[in-house]
Protein backbone atom coordinates (compact mmCIF):
# COMPACT_ATOMS: atom_id res chain seq x y z
CA UNK A 1 0.00 0.00 0.00
CA UNK A 2 1.18 3.12 -0.96
CA UNK A 3 0.37 5.00 2.40
CA UNK A 4 2.68 2.88 3.86
CA UNK A 5 5.93 3.72 2.12
CA UNK A 6 7.33 7.14 3.02
CA UNK A 7 8.95 7.41 -0.13
CA UNK A 8 5.93 7.47 -2.37
CA UNK A 9 3.32 10.02 -2.34
CA UNK A 10 -0.01 9.45 -3.22
CA UNK A 11 0.47 11.71 -6.72
CA UNK A 12 3.68 10.62 -7.79
CA UNK A 13 3.75 8.83 -11.22
CA UNK A 14 5.12 5.10 -11.04
CA UNK A 15 8.03 3.76 -13.58
CA UNK A 16 4.77 2.48 -15.90
CA UNK A 17 3.04 5.42 -15.18
CA UNK A 18 5.84 7.88 -16.18
CA UNK A 19 5.94 5.25 -19.33
CA UNK A 20 2.25 5.57 -20.49
CA UNK A 21 2.01 9.66 -19.60
CA UNK A 22 5.34 10.31 -22.40
CA UNK A 23 3.99 7.94 -24.61
CA UNK A 24 0.58 10.07 -24.35
CA UNK A 25 1.84 13.41 -24.61
CA UNK A 26 3.60 12.28 -28.07
CA UNK A 27 1.24 10.81 -29.50
CA UNK A 28 -1.10 13.54 -29.26
CA UNK A 29 1.34 15.59 -30.49
CA UNK A 30 1.25 13.13 -33.53
CA UNK A 31 4.08 10.33 -32.95
CA UNK A 32 2.73 6.58 -33.54
CA UNK A 33 3.83 4.30 -30.46
CA UNK A 34 5.92 1.44 -31.68
CA UNK A 35 7.32 -1.51 -29.63
CA UNK A 36 11.13 -1.65 -28.97
CA UNK A 37 13.22 -3.83 -31.19
CA UNK A 38 13.49 -7.57 -29.84
CA UNK A 39 17.27 -7.43 -30.30
CA UNK A 40 20.22 -6.29 -27.82
CA UNK A 41 21.39 -2.61 -28.55
CA UNK A 42 23.06 -0.20 -26.80
CA UNK A 43 20.35 3.15 -27.30
CA UNK A 44 17.21 3.62 -28.51
CA UNK A 45 19.19 4.93 -31.82
CA UNK A 46 19.88 1.74 -32.95
CA UNK A 47 15.84 0.63 -33.49
CA UNK A 48 15.64 0.29 -37.25
CA UNK A 49 12.80 2.74 -36.59
CA UNK A 50 15.24 5.58 -35.40
CA UNK A 51 18.51 4.38 -37.58
CA UNK A 52 17.07 3.54 -40.76
CA UNK A 53 14.19 6.28 -40.75
CA UNK A 54 16.05 9.22 -40.58
CA UNK A 55 17.67 8.35 -43.73
CA UNK A 56 15.54 9.43 -46.84
CA UNK A 57 12.57 12.74 -47.22
CA UNK A 58 9.68 11.16 -45.87
CA UNK A 59 8.10 12.95 -42.85
CA UNK A 60 8.35 10.04 -39.89
CA UNK A 61 7.73 10.50 -35.91
CA UNK A 62 7.60 7.66 -33.64
CA UNK A 63 7.81 7.01 -29.63
CA UNK A 64 9.10 3.82 -27.92
CA UNK A 65 10.42 2.39 -25.13
CA UNK A 66 13.66 0.52 -25.71
CA UNK A 67 15.27 -1.86 -23.40
CA UNK A 68 19.15 -0.32 -23.55
CA UNK A 69 22.09 -2.73 -22.90
CA UNK A 70 25.86 -1.45 -22.03
CA UNK A 71 27.24 -4.26 -20.49
CA UNK A 72 30.06 -1.98 -19.52
CA UNK A 73 27.83 0.02 -17.49
CA UNK A 74 27.01 -2.61 -15.06
CA UNK A 75 27.88 -1.87 -11.28
CA UNK A 76 26.90 -5.55 -9.95
CA UNK A 77 23.76 -4.08 -8.40
CA UNK A 78 25.76 -1.82 -5.64
CA UNK A 79 25.62 1.44 -7.67
CA UNK A 80 22.72 3.62 -7.08
CA UNK A 81 22.11 4.89 -10.41
CA UNK A 82 23.98 3.16 -13.08
CA UNK A 83 22.83 0.30 -14.91
CA UNK A 84 24.01 -2.11 -17.77
CA UNK A 85 20.22 -2.70 -18.75
CA UNK A 86 17.66 0.25 -18.63
CA UNK A 87 14.88 2.09 -20.79
CA UNK A 88 14.88 4.14 -22.54
CA UNK A 89 12.21 6.30 -24.06
CA UNK A 90 12.79 7.48 -27.58
CA UNK A 91 10.73 10.11 -29.72
CA UNK A 92 11.98 10.79 -32.94
CA UNK A 93 10.58 13.55 -35.45
CA UNK A 94 11.42 14.03 -38.90
CA UNK A 95 11.52 16.55 -39.92
CA UNK A 96 12.39 18.42 -36.55
CA UNK A 97 9.60 20.41 -35.54
CA UNK A 98 10.65 24.12 -34.91
CA UNK A 99 9.40 23.80 -31.22
CA UNK A 100 10.81 20.59 -30.46
CA UNK A 101 12.51 21.64 -27.83
CA UNK A 102 9.31 23.62 -25.90
CA UNK A 103 7.61 20.10 -26.61
CA UNK A 104 10.36 18.36 -24.67
CA UNK A 105 9.73 20.95 -21.80
CA UNK A 106 6.31 20.91 -21.98
CA UNK A 107 6.53 16.35 -21.78
CA UNK A 108 8.37 17.46 -18.17
CA UNK A 109 5.32 19.52 -17.49
CA UNK A 110 3.21 16.68 -18.36
CA UNK A 111 5.20 14.90 -15.49
CA UNK A 112 4.31 17.41 -13.25
CA UNK A 113 8.25 18.48 -12.91
CA UNK A 114 8.59 21.65 -11.72
CA UNK A 115 10.49 23.79 -13.73
CA UNK A 116 10.49 26.69 -11.75
CA UNK A 117 11.83 25.29 -8.59
CA UNK A 118 14.27 22.57 -10.28
CA UNK A 119 17.47 23.61 -12.31
CA UNK A 120 17.16 22.33 -16.29
CA UNK A 121 20.06 22.46 -18.24
CA UNK A 122 20.67 22.44 -21.85
CA UNK A 123 24.45 21.35 -22.14
CA UNK A 124 25.99 21.46 -25.51
CA UNK A 125 27.33 17.98 -26.22
CA UNK A 126 27.48 17.03 -30.34
CA UNK A 127 27.00 13.29 -30.39
CA UNK A 128 28.50 10.59 -32.70
CA UNK A 129 28.01 6.86 -32.85
CA UNK A 130 30.81 5.97 -34.29
CA UNK A 131 29.22 1.93 -35.57
CA UNK A 132 26.47 3.56 -36.56
CA UNK A 133 28.30 6.36 -38.55
CA UNK A 134 25.78 8.50 -36.98
CA UNK A 135 26.71 11.75 -35.56
CA UNK A 136 24.34 15.22 -34.68
CA UNK A 137 24.60 18.61 -33.14
CA UNK A 138 22.81 17.92 -29.48
CA UNK A 139 22.28 18.47 -26.12
CA UNK A 140 22.69 16.68 -22.51
CA UNK A 141 19.74 17.74 -20.63
CA UNK A 142 20.52 18.12 -17.36
CA UNK A 143 17.54 18.56 -13.66
CA UNK A 144 19.28 19.54 -10.97
CA UNK A 145 22.55 18.42 -12.41
CA UNK A 146 21.80 14.82 -13.11
CA UNK A 147 21.71 13.87 -16.97
CA UNK A 148 17.93 12.91 -17.48
CA UNK A 149 17.73 12.77 -21.66
CA UNK A 150 19.28 13.71 -24.75
CA UNK A 151 18.56 15.87 -27.43
CA UNK A 152 20.07 15.42 -30.82
CA UNK A 153 19.33 16.82 -34.44
CA UNK A 154 20.62 14.05 -36.86
CA UNK A 155 23.42 14.88 -39.47
CA UNK A 156 24.40 11.72 -40.23
CA UNK A 157 23.65 7.91 -40.62
CA UNK A 158 25.53 5.51 -41.85
CA UNK A 159 27.94 8.21 -43.11
CA UNK A 160 24.73 9.43 -45.21
CA UNK A 161 23.83 13.18 -44.87
CA UNK A 162 20.43 13.00 -43.26
CA UNK A 163 17.89 15.75 -45.35
CA UNK A 164 15.24 16.94 -44.31
CA UNK A 165 16.90 16.92 -40.21
CA UNK A 166 15.34 14.15 -37.66
CA UNK A 167 15.09 15.28 -34.07
CA UNK A 168 15.89 12.95 -31.34
CA UNK A 169 14.91 12.28 -27.86
CA UNK A 170 15.76 10.30 -25.56
CA UNK A 171 14.87 10.33 -22.00
CA UNK A 172 16.31 8.24 -19.43
CA UNK A 173 13.23 7.22 -17.52
CA UNK A 174 14.95 5.86 -14.45
CA UNK A 175 16.58 9.32 -13.84
CA UNK A 176 13.39 10.72 -14.29
CA UNK A 177 11.42 8.05 -12.62
CA UNK A 178 13.92 8.98 -9.80
CA UNK A 179 13.53 12.63 -9.53
CA UNK A 180 9.45 12.34 -10.35
CA UNK A 181 9.61 10.02 -6.95
CA UNK A 182 12.43 12.14 -5.38
CA UNK A 183 14.46 9.10 -4.44
CA UNK A 184 18.19 8.37 -4.29
CA UNK A 185 18.24 4.81 -5.45
CA UNK A 186 17.84 3.60 -8.97
CA UNK A 187 16.69 0.70 -7.22
CA UNK A 188 13.73 2.27 -4.66
CA UNK A 189 11.95 3.23 -8.18
CA UNK A 190 7.87 1.91 -7.72
CA UNK A 191 7.36 0.60 -10.85
CA UNK A 192 3.85 -0.34 -10.18
CA UNK A 193 1.70 0.64 -7.15
CA UNK A 194 -2.04 -0.75 -7.72
CA UNK A 195 -4.77 -1.49 -5.67
CA UNK A 196 -3.21 -5.61 -5.33
CA UNK A 197 0.72 -5.00 -5.08
CA UNK A 198 3.04 -2.39 -5.42
CA UNK A 199 6.56 -3.83 -7.23
CA UNK A 200 9.88 -1.96 -7.11
CA UNK A 201 12.41 -1.47 -9.64
CA UNK A 202 15.37 -3.71 -7.33
CA UNK A 203 12.20 -6.30 -6.81
CA UNK A 204 12.76 -7.11 -11.23
CA UNK A 205 15.98 -6.01 -11.96
CA UNK A 206 18.41 -5.92 -9.03
CA UNK A 207 19.07 -10.02 -9.04
CA UNK A 208 19.61 -9.57 -12.93
CA UNK A 209 22.13 -6.12 -13.06
CA UNK A 210 24.43 -8.62 -10.24
CA UNK A 211 24.70 -11.57 -13.00
CA UNK A 212 25.03 -9.27 -15.65
CA UNK A 213 27.52 -7.71 -13.87
CA UNK A 214 29.60 -11.12 -13.25
CA UNK A 215 28.34 -12.23 -16.79
CA UNK A 216 29.81 -9.21 -18.54
CA UNK A 217 32.97 -8.11 -16.54
CA UNK A 218 34.30 -11.65 -15.60
CA UNK A 219 32.61 -14.43 -17.11
CA UNK A 220 31.79 -14.26 -20.70
CA UNK A 221 34.08 -16.25 -22.93
CA UNK A 222 36.57 -13.71 -24.87
CA UNK A 223 37.33 -16.62 -27.35
CA UNK A 224 34.00 -17.52 -27.94
CA UNK A 225 32.96 -13.96 -28.57
CA UNK A 226 35.80 -13.04 -31.17
CA UNK A 227 34.89 -16.47 -33.05
CA UNK A 228 30.59 -15.51 -33.27
CA UNK A 229 32.18 -11.64 -34.30
CA UNK A 230 34.52 -12.83 -36.84
CA UNK A 231 31.47 -15.66 -38.28
CA UNK A 232 28.89 -12.49 -38.25
CA UNK A 233 30.72 -10.10 -40.07
CA UNK A 234 31.70 -12.82 -42.90
CA UNK A 235 27.94 -13.95 -43.04
CA UNK A 236 26.39 -10.08 -43.52
CA UNK A 237 29.39 -9.60 -45.81
CA UNK A 238 27.92 -12.93 -47.86
CA UNK A 239 25.00 -10.47 -47.87
CA UNK A 240 25.60 -7.48 -48.81
CA UNK A 241 27.13 -9.55 -51.85
CA UNK A 242 23.84 -11.17 -52.70
CA UNK A 243 21.22 -10.04 -55.86
CA UNK A 244 18.23 -9.05 -53.84
CA UNK A 245 19.11 -6.38 -51.02
CA UNK A 246 17.89 -7.73 -47.83
CA UNK A 247 18.06 -4.34 -45.72
CA UNK A 248 16.33 -5.54 -42.64
CA UNK A 249 18.26 -8.86 -41.53
CA UNK A 250 21.30 -7.50 -42.88
CA UNK A 251 20.54 -4.67 -40.33
CA UNK A 252 19.89 -6.94 -37.63
CA UNK A 253 22.60 -8.87 -38.06
CA UNK A 254 25.12 -5.40 -37.59
CA UNK A 255 22.78 -4.80 -34.34
CA UNK A 256 23.98 -8.34 -33.31
CA UNK A 257 27.66 -8.14 -34.12
CA UNK A 258 27.53 -3.83 -32.30
CA UNK A 259 26.14 -6.16 -29.18
CA UNK A 260 29.74 -8.58 -29.14
CA UNK A 261 31.63 -5.69 -29.78
CA UNK A 262 30.27 -4.18 -26.67
CA UNK A 263 30.12 -7.57 -24.29
CA UNK A 264 34.39 -7.67 -25.40
CA UNK A 265 34.85 -4.17 -25.02
CA UNK A 266 33.47 -4.99 -21.15
CA UNK A 267 36.10 -7.47 -21.05
CA UNK A 268 38.61 -5.15 -21.03
CA UNK A 269 40.94 -7.16 -23.60
CA UNK A 270 40.90 -5.48 -26.58
CA UNK A 271 44.17 -2.91 -27.28
CA UNK A 272 42.53 0.44 -28.49
CA UNK A 273 44.16 -0.45 -32.10
CA UNK A 274 42.03 -3.15 -32.24
CA UNK A 275 38.95 -1.51 -31.01
CA UNK A 276 39.13 0.98 -33.36
CA UNK A 277 39.80 -1.79 -36.12
CA UNK A 278 36.35 -3.37 -34.66
CA UNK A 279 34.55 -0.04 -34.83
CA UNK A 280 35.81 0.47 -38.66
CA UNK A 281 34.77 -2.63 -39.81
CA UNK A 282 31.29 -2.38 -37.89
CA UNK A 283 30.70 0.92 -39.35
CA UNK A 284 31.51 0.10 -43.31
CA UNK A 285 29.09 -2.74 -43.23
CA UNK A 286 26.75 -0.30 -41.94
CA UNK A 287 27.90 1.75 -44.45
CA UNK A 288 27.52 -0.20 -47.21
CA UNK A 289 24.14 -1.44 -46.29
CA UNK A 290 22.57 2.63 -45.75
CA UNK A 291 24.39 3.16 -48.91
CA UNK A 292 22.34 1.03 -51.05
CA UNK A 293 19.49 1.78 -48.47
CA UNK A 294 19.39 5.41 -49.68
CA UNK A 295 19.32 4.45 -53.39
CA UNK A 296 16.79 2.06 -53.02
CA UNK A 297 14.53 4.93 -51.19
CA UNK A 298 15.50 7.45 -53.95
CA UNK A 299 14.64 5.39 -56.78
CA UNK B 1 -8.07 10.84 -42.38
CA UNK B 2 -9.73 8.41 -40.96
CA UNK B 3 -13.58 9.39 -42.53
CA UNK B 4 -11.59 9.13 -45.65
CA UNK B 5 -10.75 5.06 -45.03
CA UNK B 6 -13.70 3.59 -45.83
CA UNK B 7 -12.82 0.56 -43.65
CA UNK B 8 -11.84 2.11 -40.30
CA UNK B 9 -15.17 3.69 -38.60
CA UNK B 10 -14.73 6.65 -36.22
CA UNK B 11 -15.19 4.27 -33.07
CA UNK B 12 -12.94 1.39 -34.15
CA UNK B 13 -9.47 0.85 -32.22
CA UNK B 14 -6.11 1.67 -33.76
CA UNK B 15 -3.72 -1.22 -33.18
CA UNK B 16 -1.82 0.84 -30.68
CA UNK B 17 -5.04 1.73 -28.52
CA UNK B 18 -5.60 -2.14 -28.36
CA UNK B 19 -2.20 -2.77 -26.84
CA UNK B 20 -3.10 0.33 -24.43
CA UNK B 21 -6.72 -0.96 -23.56
CA UNK B 22 -5.43 -4.09 -22.88
CA UNK B 23 -2.39 -3.37 -20.61
CA UNK B 24 -5.19 -1.17 -18.60
CA UNK B 25 -7.80 -3.49 -18.35
CA UNK B 26 -5.45 -6.31 -17.26
CA UNK B 27 -3.32 -3.35 -14.93
CA UNK B 28 -6.63 -2.47 -13.25
CA UNK B 29 -6.91 -6.32 -12.02
CA UNK B 30 -3.89 -6.61 -11.07
CA UNK B 31 -0.73 -7.10 -13.09
CA UNK B 32 1.71 -4.80 -13.70
CA UNK B 33 3.04 -3.50 -16.99
CA UNK B 34 6.29 -4.77 -18.07
CA UNK B 35 8.59 -4.18 -21.39
CA UNK B 36 9.42 -7.09 -23.88
CA UNK B 37 12.39 -9.06 -23.94
CA UNK B 38 15.16 -7.73 -26.32
CA UNK B 39 15.67 -10.94 -27.65
CA UNK B 40 14.35 -12.68 -30.39
CA UNK B 41 11.58 -15.35 -29.35
CA UNK B 42 8.71 -17.32 -30.72
CA UNK B 43 6.00 -16.30 -27.90
CA UNK B 44 5.62 -14.56 -24.80
CA UNK B 45 5.95 -17.11 -22.85
CA UNK B 46 9.67 -17.53 -23.33
CA UNK B 47 9.83 -13.97 -21.63
CA UNK B 48 12.21 -14.47 -17.98
CA UNK B 49 9.12 -13.02 -16.54
CA UNK B 50 6.54 -15.94 -17.77
CA UNK B 51 8.86 -18.65 -18.12
CA UNK B 52 10.74 -18.31 -14.60
CA UNK B 53 7.82 -16.52 -12.60
CA UNK B 54 6.16 -19.69 -13.15
CA UNK B 55 8.07 -21.73 -11.20
CA UNK B 56 7.85 -21.67 -7.49
CA UNK B 57 5.56 -20.27 -5.02
CA UNK B 58 6.10 -16.37 -4.91
CA UNK B 59 2.66 -15.04 -6.52
CA UNK B 60 3.43 -12.65 -9.97
CA UNK B 61 1.43 -11.38 -12.53
CA UNK B 62 2.25 -9.35 -15.46
CA UNK B 63 1.33 -8.11 -18.81
CA UNK B 64 3.35 -6.92 -21.70
CA UNK B 65 3.72 -7.22 -25.29
CA UNK B 66 6.58 -9.26 -27.03
CA UNK B 67 7.55 -9.66 -30.55
CA UNK B 68 6.77 -13.01 -31.59
CA UNK B 69 9.48 -13.98 -34.17
CA UNK B 70 8.69 -17.53 -36.27
CA UNK B 71 10.41 -17.73 -39.33
CA UNK B 72 8.45 -20.91 -40.37
CA UNK B 73 5.49 -19.08 -41.15
CA UNK B 74 6.68 -16.09 -43.03
CA UNK B 75 4.47 -15.98 -46.45
CA UNK B 76 6.79 -13.25 -47.80
CA UNK B 77 4.11 -10.46 -47.32
CA UNK B 78 1.51 -12.08 -49.45
CA UNK B 79 -0.83 -13.76 -47.18
CA UNK B 80 -3.40 -12.21 -45.39
CA UNK B 81 -3.21 -13.67 -42.10
CA UNK B 82 0.30 -15.24 -41.49
CA UNK B 83 3.48 -13.28 -40.36
CA UNK B 84 7.32 -14.49 -39.31
CA UNK B 85 6.94 -11.53 -37.08
CA UNK B 86 4.12 -10.51 -34.89
CA UNK B 87 2.92 -9.19 -31.50
CA UNK B 88 1.75 -11.49 -28.75
CA UNK B 89 0.18 -9.66 -25.55
CA UNK B 90 0.97 -11.54 -22.74
CA UNK B 91 -1.09 -12.20 -19.43
CA UNK B 92 0.42 -14.19 -16.81
CA UNK B 93 -1.12 -14.78 -13.29
CA UNK B 94 -0.24 -17.19 -10.07
CA UNK B 95 -1.45 -18.32 -8.53
CA UNK B 96 -4.23 -18.24 -11.24
CA UNK B 97 -7.37 -17.00 -10.36
CA UNK B 98 -10.69 -19.10 -10.36
CA UNK B 99 -12.64 -16.33 -12.38
CA UNK B 100 -9.57 -16.18 -15.41
CA UNK B 101 -11.60 -17.57 -18.12
CA UNK B 102 -14.64 -14.44 -17.40
CA UNK B 103 -11.43 -11.49 -16.78
CA UNK B 104 -10.77 -12.99 -20.59
CA UNK B 105 -13.88 -12.59 -21.92
CA UNK B 106 -14.57 -9.31 -19.82
CA UNK B 107 -11.09 -8.39 -21.57
CA UNK B 108 -12.79 -8.90 -24.86
CA UNK B 109 -15.80 -6.72 -23.86
CA UNK B 110 -13.35 -3.97 -22.74
CA UNK B 111 -12.62 -3.92 -26.78
CA UNK B 112 -16.21 -3.57 -27.61
CA UNK B 113 -16.19 -7.06 -29.10
CA UNK B 114 -19.81 -8.45 -29.33
CA UNK B 115 -20.37 -11.24 -27.78
CA UNK B 116 -23.50 -11.65 -28.65
CA UNK B 117 -23.82 -11.68 -32.14
CA UNK B 118 -20.54 -13.25 -32.85
CA UNK B 119 -19.36 -17.10 -31.92
CA UNK B 120 -16.44 -17.19 -29.91
CA UNK B 121 -15.37 -20.52 -28.44
CA UNK B 122 -12.92 -22.61 -26.38
CA UNK B 123 -11.26 -25.26 -28.23
CA UNK B 124 -9.49 -27.70 -25.76
CA UNK B 125 -5.53 -27.60 -26.81
CA UNK B 126 -3.32 -28.43 -24.33
CA UNK B 127 -0.13 -26.82 -24.70
CA UNK B 128 3.67 -27.84 -25.39
CA UNK B 129 6.77 -26.24 -25.49
CA UNK B 130 9.35 -28.83 -26.24
CA UNK B 131 12.43 -26.48 -26.13
CA UNK B 132 11.52 -25.13 -22.89
CA UNK B 133 10.52 -27.99 -21.36
CA UNK B 134 6.99 -27.00 -20.67
CA UNK B 135 3.69 -28.03 -20.98
CA UNK B 136 0.45 -26.95 -19.84
CA UNK B 137 -3.19 -27.41 -20.18
CA UNK B 138 -5.09 -25.20 -22.39
CA UNK B 139 -7.50 -23.78 -25.00
CA UNK B 140 -7.35 -22.48 -28.42
CA UNK B 141 -9.91 -19.28 -28.55
CA UNK B 142 -11.76 -19.11 -31.48
CA UNK B 143 -13.61 -15.94 -32.61
CA UNK B 144 -15.96 -16.99 -35.38
CA UNK B 145 -13.33 -19.54 -36.97
CA UNK B 146 -10.48 -17.66 -36.56
CA UNK B 147 -7.75 -18.26 -33.31
CA UNK B 148 -7.85 -15.12 -31.65
CA UNK B 149 -5.89 -16.41 -28.40
CA UNK B 150 -4.52 -19.13 -26.41
CA UNK B 151 -4.98 -19.97 -22.43
CA UNK B 152 -3.03 -21.93 -20.84
CA UNK B 153 -2.49 -23.11 -16.96
CA UNK B 154 0.97 -23.95 -16.72
CA UNK B 155 1.68 -27.52 -15.67
CA UNK B 156 5.34 -28.13 -15.94
CA UNK B 157 8.31 -25.30 -17.33
CA UNK B 158 12.12 -26.51 -17.63
CA UNK B 159 10.48 -30.10 -16.56
CA UNK B 160 9.30 -28.74 -13.25
CA UNK B 161 5.99 -28.95 -11.98
CA UNK B 162 4.43 -25.68 -11.52
CA UNK B 163 2.99 -25.10 -8.02
CA UNK B 164 0.72 -22.89 -7.60
CA UNK B 165 -0.44 -23.21 -11.06
CA UNK B 166 0.00 -19.98 -13.49
CA UNK B 167 -2.45 -19.34 -15.46
CA UNK B 168 -1.37 -17.47 -18.75
CA UNK B 169 -3.37 -15.83 -21.49
CA UNK B 170 -1.64 -15.06 -25.01
CA UNK B 171 -3.76 -12.45 -27.53
CA UNK B 172 -2.46 -12.66 -30.60
CA UNK B 173 -2.90 -8.72 -31.14
CA UNK B 174 -3.25 -8.97 -35.30
CA UNK B 175 -5.95 -11.05 -35.59
CA UNK B 176 -7.86 -9.19 -32.94
CA UNK B 177 -7.26 -5.91 -34.68
CA UNK B 178 -8.46 -7.62 -37.73
CA UNK B 179 -12.10 -8.43 -36.03
CA UNK B 180 -12.25 -5.08 -34.18
CA UNK B 181 -11.20 -3.24 -37.21
CA UNK B 182 -13.42 -5.52 -39.55
CA UNK B 183 -10.67 -5.86 -41.92
CA UNK B 184 -9.77 -8.94 -44.02
CA UNK B 185 -5.74 -8.09 -44.76
CA UNK B 186 -3.81 -8.12 -41.75
CA UNK B 187 -1.61 -5.70 -43.80
CA UNK B 188 -4.77 -3.28 -43.55
CA UNK B 189 -4.64 -2.92 -39.74
CA UNK B 190 -4.68 0.55 -38.77
CA UNK B 191 -1.91 1.08 -36.53
CA UNK B 192 -2.49 4.66 -35.39
CA UNK B 193 -4.29 7.07 -36.85
CA UNK B 194 -4.33 10.77 -34.91
CA UNK B 195 -4.73 13.85 -36.03
CA UNK B 196 -1.63 14.09 -38.08
CA UNK B 197 -1.61 11.22 -40.02
CA UNK B 198 -2.65 7.65 -40.12
CA UNK B 199 -0.31 4.69 -40.15
CA UNK B 200 -1.02 0.91 -41.36
CA UNK B 201 0.57 -2.72 -40.40
CA UNK B 202 1.57 -2.86 -43.66
CA UNK B 203 3.28 0.46 -44.54
CA UNK B 204 5.45 -0.39 -40.82
CA UNK B 205 5.82 -3.93 -41.56
CA UNK B 206 5.42 -5.33 -45.17
CA UNK B 207 8.83 -5.05 -46.25
CA UNK B 208 9.99 -6.28 -43.60
CA UNK B 209 7.99 -9.41 -43.92
CA UNK B 210 9.09 -9.94 -47.44
CA UNK B 211 12.58 -9.57 -46.89
CA UNK B 212 12.75 -11.63 -43.95
CA UNK B 213 10.62 -14.71 -45.44
CA UNK B 214 13.82 -14.38 -48.37
CA UNK B 215 16.07 -14.24 -45.76
CA UNK B 216 14.71 -17.50 -43.93
CA UNK B 217 13.69 -19.34 -46.64
CA UNK B 218 16.79 -18.85 -49.16
CA UNK B 219 19.75 -16.96 -48.02
CA UNK B 220 19.73 -17.62 -44.67
CA UNK B 221 23.71 -19.59 -44.22
CA UNK B 222 22.97 -23.15 -42.74
CA UNK B 223 26.72 -24.39 -42.20
CA UNK B 224 26.55 -20.59 -40.16
CA UNK B 225 23.60 -21.65 -38.66
CA UNK B 226 24.74 -24.94 -37.13
CA UNK B 227 28.04 -23.38 -36.20
CA UNK B 228 26.66 -20.75 -34.37
CA UNK B 229 24.41 -23.16 -32.86
CA UNK B 230 27.19 -25.51 -31.48
CA UNK B 231 29.18 -22.59 -30.25
CA UNK B 232 26.70 -21.26 -28.23
CA UNK B 233 26.01 -25.15 -26.65
CA UNK B 234 29.14 -25.03 -25.68
CA UNK B 235 29.65 -21.96 -24.52
CA UNK B 236 25.87 -22.42 -22.11
CA UNK B 237 27.45 -25.93 -20.99
CA UNK B 238 31.02 -23.62 -19.89
CA UNK B 239 28.77 -21.29 -18.07
CA UNK B 240 26.26 -24.12 -16.53
CA UNK B 241 29.70 -25.57 -14.83
CA UNK B 242 30.83 -22.21 -13.18
CA UNK B 243 30.73 -21.99 -9.52
CA UNK B 244 28.67 -19.21 -9.52
CA UNK B 245 25.18 -19.62 -11.44
CA UNK B 246 24.09 -17.11 -13.44
CA UNK B 247 20.28 -17.61 -14.06
CA UNK B 248 19.64 -14.78 -16.24
CA UNK B 249 22.60 -14.69 -18.35
CA UNK B 250 22.56 -18.31 -18.90
CA UNK B 251 18.53 -18.02 -19.95
CA UNK B 252 19.05 -15.41 -21.96
CA UNK B 253 21.82 -17.32 -24.12
CA UNK B 254 19.59 -20.54 -24.29
CA UNK B 255 16.67 -18.24 -26.27
CA UNK B 256 18.77 -17.48 -28.57
CA UNK B 257 20.13 -21.18 -29.81
CA UNK B 258 16.00 -21.74 -29.73
CA UNK B 259 15.95 -18.65 -32.73
CA UNK B 260 18.93 -19.98 -34.50
CA UNK B 261 17.90 -23.68 -34.03
CA UNK B 262 14.21 -22.12 -35.28
CA UNK B 263 16.17 -20.40 -38.28
CA UNK B 264 17.33 -24.18 -39.21
CA UNK B 265 14.05 -25.60 -39.21
CA UNK B 266 12.91 -22.60 -41.49
CA UNK B 267 15.55 -23.57 -43.98
CA UNK B 268 13.90 -26.89 -44.16
CA UNK B 269 17.48 -28.84 -44.15
CA UNK B 270 17.43 -30.94 -40.93
CA UNK B 271 16.30 -34.49 -40.73
CA UNK B 272 13.62 -35.71 -38.09
CA UNK B 273 15.87 -37.43 -36.03
CA UNK B 274 18.15 -34.02 -36.18
CA UNK B 275 15.24 -32.10 -35.69
CA UNK B 276 14.87 -34.21 -32.29
CA UNK B 277 18.18 -33.99 -31.10
CA UNK B 278 18.16 -30.30 -30.80
CA UNK B 279 14.79 -30.24 -29.16
CA UNK B 280 16.07 -32.65 -27.16
CA UNK B 281 19.96 -30.90 -26.38
CA UNK B 282 18.10 -27.33 -26.08
CA UNK B 283 15.64 -28.84 -22.98
CA UNK B 284 18.39 -30.74 -21.30
CA UNK B 285 20.30 -27.03 -21.16
CA UNK B 286 17.05 -25.77 -20.09
CA UNK B 287 16.38 -28.62 -17.27
CA UNK B 288 19.78 -28.30 -15.72
CA UNK B 289 19.40 -24.10 -15.55
CA UNK B 290 15.57 -24.61 -14.12
CA UNK B 291 16.51 -27.30 -11.72
CA UNK B 292 19.29 -25.02 -10.22
CA UNK B 293 16.86 -22.14 -10.51
CA UNK B 294 14.58 -24.07 -9.10
CA UNK B 295 16.52 -25.11 -6.11
CA UNK B 296 18.03 -21.48 -5.25
CA UNK B 297 14.51 -19.79 -5.05
CA UNK B 298 13.23 -22.46 -2.56
CA UNK B 299 16.52 -22.21 -0.19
Amino acid sequence: MFFMNKNFKKNNFTFQKIIYLLQQYWSEHGCHIYQAIDIEVGAGTSHPLTCLKALGTNPFSAVYVQPSRRPNDGRYGMKNNRLQHYYQLQVIIKPSPRNFQDLYINSLKFLKIDLKNNDLRFIEDNWENPTLGACGIGWEIWLNGMEISQFTYFQQVGCINCKPITGEITYGLERIAMHVQEIENIYDIIWDNNKFNKITYGEIFKKNEFEYSIYNFEYSNIDFLINIFNQYEKEINRLLKKNKLLIYPIYENILKIIHVFNLLDARNVISVIERQNYILCIRNLMKILTNRFYLSINK
